[in-house]
């Protein structure tokens, strides 16, 4: 088994750092601490020919980071990019090939303008429909109609995801924002794909997030909490959007999370903590639902009433999640490890959830085109 | 352990297919055969932003072939994302997380001038080291001059090499080149970086290949002659070229290589054929060398001598090398996996070898900013 034993994040954000600025700088506890006892560097930085002009970036971070004949390599999966990165590290360990292996992730997405940075992340769309004007937040609000439709719900219920997710953020000292949003505030903002709005999707982040993984046997010798990955399972769907029957239904995610469940024997009851991909505030209510979670159809009454909030049964995305962290792509999946890992051995500060023996991350790539879900528990 | 159970590969060269065009073409023997029974894929398209501009090929490719709700993810380290494509797909089975796992492959690359395609090449590069000019053809130079300097080796004796993979590629059908190149017209082709010239170094190539893998004791209901991965390692070196010693030491090699000697309880003497990264001429001696497989400053002798030829005691490059078959970035390391299966299990037909027990293929990320080498044993 594979154990988290330490992490790292750089400041989600826009500013002028570069991409290697953000890796090195959400990698340095653990290259510092524990240089020579890395054995394997698995790398998640899937955009950066496009966005920084640059390839083979985990051979430009071990020699900068003075890692000396590491091995490694870099994981490709758009917007899984770093889950996958994960998936691969627990493989390295399992396989016998790595027992200790650093993961980071990191995207510089601010170097360009929006228009160009939307046309770099439509390159993960089927060619025949971007170029018939699809795009993933046009998607969302088709899901969002399709949902408000079929189950009666509310129009300020999908948008409380957003006021959630924006307060879970201002108590998140890493967030890309960092600022209550009430309602009427995500309600007034700009409609980006009708009927969602600004402050309903994820903003243009640059930032990293960094792993340590190590066999499960030796992570008592680096720390005293070390988290387990009880189950890590991926699934994957179409990427042609216009087969699916149903923009709410993402039969990865259901396909995933059972895998992922059955493998670690435990049930959506038993989970503690939630990191999910709310690209778009939509997406969080259909994704808890498509987990199994809550009934279809119900996610929405469960956020309103209070049950996913910081302090309720079941804390979601309490870094703040795509919307408020931000969503630097190849970052996501390990960031909200890191999220999972800080609430489940109590340093997650004033954002810290209550009961914390499991947690589960949901990282998506495209629209559900795959999922990765994997189930985190102290040891 | 991981066993090769099938191969494919595209007809490599300069046409108007496009990458998924290639992949397809690769794959399609495999996933017609074993589609229900495929449960990972792992692809290797590392270039695919920048030479096609898309993203997300493992998707794609996936839904367009009919793989349905496989997992899978891609793979970059530059020019040997195809090895660790097997790298990454051998843990898999090792850990597992997968029982029967597709690697695919390839690149596109005649998809612009000559300039840009050299452009995307040198984002690899250090950026300090590219933006002062430096290109891989030209370390290759370097390398060339400190060679023929240090131990008095003729000059033809490194176009040699070329001669002889063009000789190799002439029997190879779905090589680049298919044709023999005398060493006349090797030395009085055009000079890319003096001393080496234009049939010294691979062309540009689009191509796929593809592997299929599956856990060793399942090996048998697939083929009679399964192909054992014996050992798969990897080393790296740092990325900033003017910081190496000398340009004819890449001790990623040399590391990569013992360490794959010991894993597979194996000496240099013990392999059978031999598949490297000739990315220019000169890197064949030199990588020979590094390997342990012959002296220091002796390899050009032993090539003359006809030691490495097709009816030699160690062919090396049977299937053309990079120089002649191509070198699709994503599909080389694969290609040569291709290359070693055939030869072990007696497909090879005009370039078949005749001692065919162990193979061992070296792929190498930038000048050898990493090296993956797989040593593979018929069962």
């Amino acid at each position: 088994m594979a154990s988290i034993v330490s992490t790292g994040m750089s400041k989600f954000g826009n500013d002028s750092r570069k991409l290697m600025d953000h890796l090195l700088e959400a990698s340095a506890g653990i290259v510092e601490q524990f240089r020579d006892t890395i054995d394997y560097v698995v790398l998640s930085t899937p955009y950066t020919l496009a966005f920084n002009g640059a390839s083979g970036i985990s051979s430009a971070f071990t020699s900068i980071s003075g890692l000396v004949d590491v091995p490694y390599m870099s994981v490709e999966n758009t917007s899984a990019s770093g889950s996958s990165a994960i998936l691969a590290a627990r493989s390295m360990i399992e396989s016998g090939q790595a027992d200790h292996v650093l993961v980071v992730g990191g995207e510089k997405m601010n170097s360009y303008p929006t228009r160009t940075v939307s046309r770099i992340i439509a390159t993960l769309l089927a060619k025949e429909e971007a170029s018939a004007g699809l795009t993933l937040p046009s998607v969302a609000a088709f899901t969002a109609k399709e949902y408000i439709n079929r189950y009666a719900c509310p129009r300020e219920s999908i948008a409380n995801v957003a006021v959630q997710n924006h307060h879970n953020g201002s108590l998140n000292p890493l967030a890309h924002f960092q600022k209550e949003i009430p309602m009427e505030k995500v309600m007034e903002s700009r409609v980006i794909a009708d009927p969602l709005r600004l402050f309903e999707f994820c903003p243009i982040s640059d930032g990293a997030a960094a792993l340590f993984v190590v066999k499960d046997d030796l992570a008592e010798s680096f720390t005293k909490n070390p988290i387990n990955v009880l189950s890590a399972e991926s699934s994957s769907d179409t990427s042609y959007l216009s087969m699916r029957s149903s923009f709410i239904d993402i039969p990865s995610i259901r396909s995933a999370s059972v895998k992922a469940f059955r493998k670690a024997a435990l049930k959506p009851e038993d989970i503690d903590v939630v990191e999910l991909h709310d690209m778009a505030s939509i997406l969080e209510i259909v994704e808890l639902e498509e987990m199994g979670i809550f009934p279809r159809g119900h996610a929405w009454e469960m956020i309103d009433s209070g049950y996913t909030a910081l302090n309720g049964e079941l804390p979601v995305n309490t870094g703040g999640g795509l919307i408020s962290r931000g969503h630097p792509l190849g970052a996501t999946g390990i960031a909200q490890a890191v999220e999972i890992a800080e609430q489940l051995s109590c340093k997650a500060q004033g954002r810290q959830v209550k009961n914390h023996d499991v947690g589960l991350s949901l990282n998506m790539a495209g629209y559900g085109n795959n999922a990765n879900v994997i189930i985190y528990g102290v040891s």
